[in-house]
């Protein structure tokens, strides 16, 4: 037990730095940027987690507590309607205060606080309160990540092109050719037993799949120009209705950070894109056309979850690119939302939005697993999202 | 064979004829409104189950067919990029050329080629032609429900509450209270077999269910009244996250056509709403905040299916009001869109819908099946759409 | 007196008759068209000048007077506050009811009941009554106009172009070329005297003006493309920064009406573009362009109405096209609005439009004179407008 | 000369440090934030005045002239079509790079090649380029203002209400009652003679006046708090069209930056509202209504300069805020703009805005004089601005 306790400390101020860590290359100012509505400023992400270890973990189970600001809880609670009125999100950005350097600060009583609280609950506390610790790291995890293609999407707007990271992007995980066969029948998809999972990766639970064939690797930048240069965005007849309707309404013509000189807008700034590197920052719609032009289509979530947890899983499932499914993101049968506020986290999410599956580049280590559920609406292309093709066997 | 050509004319003039009937109370000016950019003008309805006779059948078909009019096959395509150029959809409205009297007389024109067409084809050309004049008559039936709901989404903008239709509504269709339990395990959903069907209600697969339970009839105005009056549409905790953003945004305080005064705004004008009958003109979002209110949920779209074809089914499965489901519009196991320019009437709108099973009161005599998958955006409150609840056994 | 009497009352018939002159050739689906919020369809127009003779002569002098239908003076008001709840301007389109024929009939009757009324009334309410007679009379000539600006935005929607009126339009009235030159100093300018205005255009003041000239003719479509093809539209630098915005918010390239095929859309159909004619259709933004590229300026209203009332002035002040002024539409000294309803008529608009002068082809005989306001915003190209030259002497 | 050329050289080092004075109090952050479109963010307000004087002075005239960062121009050219492309408007706020620090090392380089070329300029560059660093002192002085008003507008956005400046504010110029007449005529306005006035202030000219009174001081808040509370936001009668709409859409219901609580949000974080101090931000429509309410007027800027301008003017005319008048904002007669890059400066903006008159508490000294035209569209309210009346006499 105590080591289970020093390992979520240990756990908890490592996962907290690596946000800061992300963060250290970008000024105040960069910090402040909000690039859109969905997207949020640096800052304010590291505020929000921490408020989220206040809100959720300290507030209701630490004897007394006070929170750092009252006044903050309004400016970083995200969604939770039952926690209390919020700020507007398109207006993220707005909040110049507090500070950069506040917010910093209010970490850092925020870390000693649970780090205090880890160290002296009780055995009645520890049970009820570490599953939000833990729950409050993955969502710390999840924001890593948002940390990245919000930053992304911001200096993107900038024509200086700037960089979020100094030095050079890691070589991309290799890609195997060709197709893995799977046999029709009932599967289990799901999350069980040990180990942290989202509410809505529960109860695992059986599915009937047809037989179907599911692409080795995901699809290059080479394959997806080959897309483009056939006239991809040109052509009705490849998209989804909605898709085409995007594709006029907004001018796509490629990938939402492909530049005319054949480079990409990346995190370490423009960069010539590698033919050979999975094409990312698509949209659903554009990862169906590409499909449908390629004779193939999308895996649901079920074919995904169920070759990736196989004996031997198709490569770059994990860590190059999220992967668009065919699958709306809907409740699985008999699932319940958790109890209390972070009920709300999940949940209420389950209409009008695509799963994603898998894990980016920019996953930090230890968030990914097999029954992960990611979601974002089909038009969606500021995230790490590429495609993955399948066909029926 | 002589039989099933005569059988095929006589449902050809009767479907025709429904549709006229149903515009015959209506002005020349009622049939050229247009409520908002997703409804369409009576008139326009009209023609463009004409022009889709033109187009699909007889062009490629009917030897030395010529349009009637060349200029109006923009004008009446809906939606197929396939067979060229559209007027933009939100301005249907403003066609107040050719008149209802021109596109009457246009409809006459087509009643006789087709009739002409189906009495004298030869045996090759009936084959390849017949199911698209079946496929041209199912299209009519469903724009006569359209037909329906437009016309009142239009009438109800005028102060003056006019109605659509003369006379009264028929009483409903008795519902009985209760719950119908079915076992978990495989099942069988989607079109087999002989008789008409969608492309999207295929292939008939298994399916995998959970033991559950479905309400033995639809939800009543007499419950949902309760619901509002509980604070159903204050309480952001009932709400899918898109939900309430519907309900703060558009300022939604009880279904789309109930009036302060108790009473409903219907085809026939404005009607005391009855406590008993199945409450109608619901979103998704709303439906899905009721069941949770109710401590249930909706079925999907598979439960639903494997309830109406069971020996016993729940009452008010047809002939009532359109049923969300849980369930997001998408393709089936092993989909194929049908070939040519009609596999765009289905396949393409496979995002952001959820699907609605059963019929309503306006669906018409014949057109209602099992496995018939409607469909319409989350937010859609015009239809005849109302809710019947589910429930984990 | 009797004869004055008369005459009101023939002039009444002659009005009110010219009215459904306009509409006659249109049907009633033409008449139901509204192409866009700041247009009205014909019908509405022909309904809210009888709603005016009921609301501003008969309800407040005629003894005994009862409304045709109570429940439309909500439908017919435009924008009269004191007068009750108005139905929304932009939704006029979609009040299908009451209908083209019982919009006639009560025409009918407010015209037996004006009547009788100019026929019957004592000397005092004459002396009350008939300046409110004359007021509309002259309010049902300003929508004679825009009856025909209206028809002819909405007909300019349908792919089939159809005309609002049968035949050949009249030939243009001659211009001549050339400048003609006013000396500094003081005028007046505004009505005085017998003889109908709007309150508008009173009181009669005194201006200073410095020397200038103004064209002896209206820019003709020959001048006006001669600046198209010059990069009229693609240079930046002739635009007020308000119009340049215009220009690539909606992607202008030449007058509204304009095709590619060298016709402009007329109430008569497509037609060739005479050269020597008075280019038309223009904003003010398009107009202020022009005069910045051909080195002059647009005249002030003032200037216009000292050379509209010289002895010799210029051709082409009335009949042709409404001109745009260099003047924003705001009060005169010590103008005071009418008392009552009427003083909504015209004073409330006073901010955000720009002076036009002269009349048109479209304007009702007897409507024009030189001393009249007419006021758009300076984005409005759907009214018969055009331009006349100016510079400083 | 060597005095005058010393002269320019210390103003110029007085107002450049002004700017910078006035950001001080800013964090980083607070000078990356973007309330609006037509708002600016501070930093972005230090460098576009930097990049003017590189632009509009250096460039054309200093010999040798390397810009600073070539990339740099199309980030803080503001409007001048003829300088080059340009950053979106709306999207200044997202300029994170150039950081602060970046730019005040460019302003310091600017200040040093300003302050070289102006000791070394030889007599003929003297003659061409001094009048442009005089109009960039000038535009550095109302960009000095409208930091100001811009980061209020930010900040207000913060439910923190920050401060823009520390300490307290100055206590308002004391106002005079009653009302100052003067006689009709001829009277002259414009500016004329030595001394800088921006283009659009000349010719000076004659103008007819009726006799009329204005008043001694600007409204009140107390004065204004008694028509909010007579129900002056709720009273379509007293507002202009365009106005009463903007207080329906906007739901307005008092000056901009009142609180519930009796305070109102300024430089200086929330105050409780002065009852004699001058009421303000305001926009022209509200400026407008309360006139009505008050039977009075606004007067026209004519009227003001005139009254401005006499031997015993009304108080409060500078110093205060900024002062609607009824005057659209359009050329003087015979008003040329002044050559080249600059004659994008004010020209055109002649349309769409309203002419304000005076100065502000926030006008930086030296800047204001009786012919300045100030001018802003009428709905505009985070101007400080705020009204005086006037009457016919």
């Amino acid at each position: 037990m105590p080591d289970a306790i020093s390992e979520l400390a240990a756990r908890f101020r490592a996962v907290r730095a690596h946000s800061e860590a992300l963060a250290a290359p970008l000024s105040p100012e960069d910090q402040q940027l909000q690039a859109m509505p969905d997207a949020s400023p640096t800052k304010w992400h590291l505020a929000h987690t921490a408020w989220f270890f206040e809100a959720v973990v300290l507030a209701p189970h630490a004897p007394g507590f006070r929170p750092y600001d009252e006044r903050w809880a309004r400016l970083f609670n995200s969604y939770y309607e039952s926690l209390g009125p919020r700020h507007p999100r398109p207006q993220r950005g707005m909040l110049s205060r507090p500070s950069l350097d506040e917010v910093l600060a209010w970490r850092r009583v925020v870390d000693a606080g649970v780090a205090a609280f880890i160290a002296e609950a009780d055995a009645d506390t520890r049970a009820a309160a570490f599953p939000l610790i833990e729950l409050g790291l993955h969502h710390e995890q999840q924001h890593q990540e948002l940390m990245q293609t919000d930053i992304l999407a911001a200096l993107a707007l900038n024509p200086l092109a700037p960089a979020a990271c100094p030095g050079e992007p890691s070589p991309w995980p290799a890609g195997v050719d060709g197709w893995l066969g799977f046999d029709g029948g009932e599967a289990e998809i799901g999350h069980a037993g040990a180990g942290f999972a989202f509410d809505n990766e529960t109860p695992r639970h059986r599915v009937r799949l047809e037989a179907y064939e599911i692409a080795r690797r995901l699809v290059t930048n080479a394959e997806y120009q080959r897309f483009v240069d056939d006239g991809g965005y040109r052509r009705a007849a490849l998209w989804l209705s909605d898709g085409w309707a995007a594709v006029q309404s907004q001018g796509w013509t490629g990938p939402l950070y492909w530049r005319d000189d054949g480079s990409e807008f990346t995190p370490h700034g423009p960069r010539p894109r590698a033919p050979q590197a999975p094409v990312r920052h698509l949209s659903f719609y554009e990862a169906a056309a590409y499909a449908e032009w390629a004779g193939a289509r999308l895996p649901t979530e079920a074919e995904w979850e169920h070759a990736a947890s196989s004996a031997s899983p198709p490569s770059q499932c994990f860590g190059a690119l999220w992967q668009w499914t065919r699958s709306s993101y809907e409740p699985y049968p008999r699932y319940r939302p958790w109890a209390g506020a972070v009920g709300e986290y999940n949940g209420k999410f389950m209409v009008g939005q695509i799963v994603l599956r898998g894990s980016s580049f920019a996953t930090p280590p230890g968030h990914a697993r097999a029954s992960y559920r990611n979601f974002f609406p089909p038009g969606a292309r500021w995230q790490f999202s590429g495609l993955r093709l399948a066909r029926d066997a």
